[in-house]
């Protein structure tokens, strides 16, 4: 695979046998440094070329994770968290060898604090396990990657969903982490207040540090109560910039809608075979209303009208929950279904969001940079949130394709940033976006961020060459 | 004054003339050493003994505080952000001498995106200016402390208000800033994207810093829609006790209340003593409601409902805009009028944040505390979100009443951290809460925040002796 690689750079040392020899003394089965562990360890949904960690540690528990942390530290070995392997930017990459650390088996829901709203679980629980170990409390966790990613992972990455625009990220849904720091000190931030000005904000520090800060082993976020209602509707449109629009007036209304998806035309042939549904093949926005009976008919009512107002139509309703499932697993798969419009092709996916009122801007030049490219170009979007991907599927063996989605990714992030919006809505930096990093914050914003990364990290161990190109 | 002085240890040193001469050159008379204008700027809401600074700047720029930071960086001058004076824990006192950087002057509102529900000012205009400047915009911004305090001083302090419990904090409502560091670079966070995974959120590393990270020169925040109806009650309840269960079950069973405030029976009589009304003395519940006519109407009647359950008496309605103005304008000036219980006090006021669930147990206990002082001791609360305030009312010139504050203070402060709350829930550490916040966090996350602070202003020139005492 020629797609360019970042990482090329950094140097990548032998595991000392010290280190080897302490963790399987330490871990036994628990690490392992087999080829197909190590393979798996080292890739994840990027188009990234794979780059296998030396070994495996499958920890048990934040005591484990510090005894990694200090003997990786001592022996200056890279760490690198790993959740659900579901990153989209080579978030999991050992691009400098050392040693994936794998939280999965860190999965237990610790303790649900149903009348506060709130639970605390292990890094290694996926959003749907957290769901489903949850759902006779009448409660429920609203933020919803694609993947089933971990909780950790989400962390890590400020990821959100199809209900940020109701419930808000990772950032605003976490009240308190506990986190290793590369020293091997185990540190609690935050409590379980809603609200506190007690120092700084460490816990906003650690959401969307990517591992390069430290390494999350317990999470305490939100819980909602189940809507009274809900209810579900899909809407055909004749452009992707109506469907847009209409967005645009309902979240300048006000209105309070809780998912609001856009799915263009080919985003929806590819659902359509994949999921065997026949959606006409037209640009759609998919909505979700929380609240109420009443409250969920006049949020409906309204945005109704205003798709109505912008050429929308048959608006389609999904109020049975079977088939509002089957509405929103269809947008969940969706990533999976667009990657098989193209069989054995690789998605390089963009993650551009921008204020709201640019976003009908942002799209209509988009459409026309894709419709130049010779590359199905399938796209998909929380629209509410001025947030939209574009997945350019692209054929590994061909460089050439994957230099020309690397230009239409360059072209929509720079224009993006020119609309006041930022290079990535929810998907993190990872190895792909550090040039645009320092577009979008300016190089003075960077040596701050470089600046904390040294404080906390000053062997830089932590999931080395991510965020941030390798500077020492 | 005997109250105690925890930055007696700090060492002040006499401005350098250096720093003088080159101050009055380039600020004429924006620059001020005069007594009248420095003991003004070393004084603000908090019992603490006033601390002057050696000299004021009028800042008018972003550029003029890059130049400032600068001058004072190279000198060692401390250097010490100024907004409203509204602080009610000594975040304004130039414990160690220094300058007083004075951004009111910086009250422009620079530009309005309605479209995007966004607002970017500069950091000394106030929130009720702010609300003035927009209201034709059909939009408002939420956040409201007590004081009419400034954007730049809202944001240090991680300020919430009435609304935090439907509209969140300044944590969840800033969009981006321009800070000047302290060497006088100047950095932007953000962008005015909803939401972003683009690297350490720095956005929210300064909010809730306190001016000892960097200097606040422009704030983004987010607007909301005005409601299309809004109605207000107030509600007379038994006790404490069941005044705080009835809110309790209203944030448990997911009702999207505006506001929900409590205001106990002394608070009452001195506020209808200041604002001439006779409302019972008995503990009460503020309540708002925003929404569709509709959506209110139900968000009412469920609440009064449960307000009957435990006893709540006589749901008065306040649903014209006069009506309603004169029952938030009495909350808001409660401090004030509060104060007029014992005529030239002080008050140590306490702000801690407990779980919804353990608010109950936390306020009778407390109750009991205050039954045994000899001090007034009014309390209302932001109860929505587990927040309450005693206003402990001391006359400055009895020490022994200062210290029986204290002693109340850390009692209720060691309990709501036993139930797993914080020690400030928007007024911020400042001079006061600096052991708190060890009990709170930790050593280790201490330690982490004083790595922050040495990594950004090595110097140590930002607002010495807040949050932590003075280390080098």
């Amino acid at each position: 695979m020629n797609h360019p690689t970042p990482h090329a750079a950094l140097a990548r040392q032998p595991l000392p046998a010290a280190v080897r020899e302490a963790l399987q003394a330490r871990f036994g089965e628990r690490f392992s440094t087999s080829a197909g562990v190590c393979e798996h360890h080292g890739r994840d949904e990027s188009p990234f070329p794979p780059a296998a960690p030396d070994g495996v540690v499958f920890a048990h528990s934040t005591e484990e994770v510090a005894e990694v942390a200090r003997l990786c530290n001592a022996h200056r070995v890279p760490l690198i968290p790993y959740g659900a392997g579901s990153s989209l930017e080579g978030h999991l990459l050992a691009v400098a060898g050392g040693i994936s650390l794998d939280l999965s088996q860190m999965n237990r829901v610790l303790s649900v604090q149903a009348e506060d709203l709130n639970v605390t679980v292990q890094p290694g629980v996926t959003r749907k396990q957290l769901n489903q170990e949850i759902k006779d409390s009448g409660l429920f966790f609203p933020i919803d990657p694609g993947a089933d990613a971990s909780l950790g992972g989400m962390c890590a990455t400020r990821a959100s969903g199809t209900n940020a625009v109701r419930y808000g990220t990772m950032r605003e849904n976490v009240l308190a982490l506990t986190v290793v720091m590369a020293d091997g000190r185990i540190v609690k931030t935050g409590t379980h207040a809603r609200k506190s000005s007690a120092g700084y904000d460490l816990t906003r520090l650690m959401i969307g540090s990517e591992g390069t800060l430290g390494i999350i082993t317990e999470v305490t976020v939100r819980l909602y109560p189940q809507p009274e209602a809900i209810s579900a509707a899909i809407c055909a449109f004749p452009s992707m910039g109506s469907a847009v629009r209409a967005v645009i007036d309902t979240i300048q209304l006000g209105v309070p809608v809780a998912r609001v998806e856009f799915v263009d035309a080919l985003a929806i042939r590819a659902i359509n075979r994949h999921d065997n549904l026949s959606m006409p093949e037209m640009p759609h926005l998919f909505f979700e209303f929380h609240g109420t009976e009443a409250g969920v008919r006049e949020q409906a009512e309204t945005v109704q009208q205003i798709a109505a107002e912008h050429g929308g139509q048959g608006f389609e309703w999904a109020t049975r929950p079977e088939d509002r499932s089957r509405l929103w697993n269809a947008r969940h798969t969706a990533y999976f279904a667009m990657l098989q419009l193209k069989p054995g092709c690789r998605a390089v996916t963009t993650d551009v969001c921008v204020p709201i009122s640019r976003l009908a801007e942002c799209v209509s030049e988009t459409e026309r940079d894709l419709a130049a490219s010779t590359l199905p170009c399938p796209i998909v979007g929380h629209v509410g949130d001025g947030n939209f991907h574009v997945a350019i599927l692209t054929d590994p063996a061909r460089p050439e394709e994957l230099a020309e989605a690397e230009t239409i990714n360059r072209r929509i992030v720079e224009r993006a940033l020119a609309l006041g919006g930022t290079c990535t809505g929810e998907h993190g930096v990872g190895l792909h976006k550090m040039d645009f990093l320092v577009s979008e914050h300016g190089e003075d914003a960077l040596d701050l961020m470089r600046a904390i990364k040294n404080a906390l990290d000053p062997n830089h161990i932590l999931n080395p060459g991510k965020i941030f190109r390798a500077t020492r």
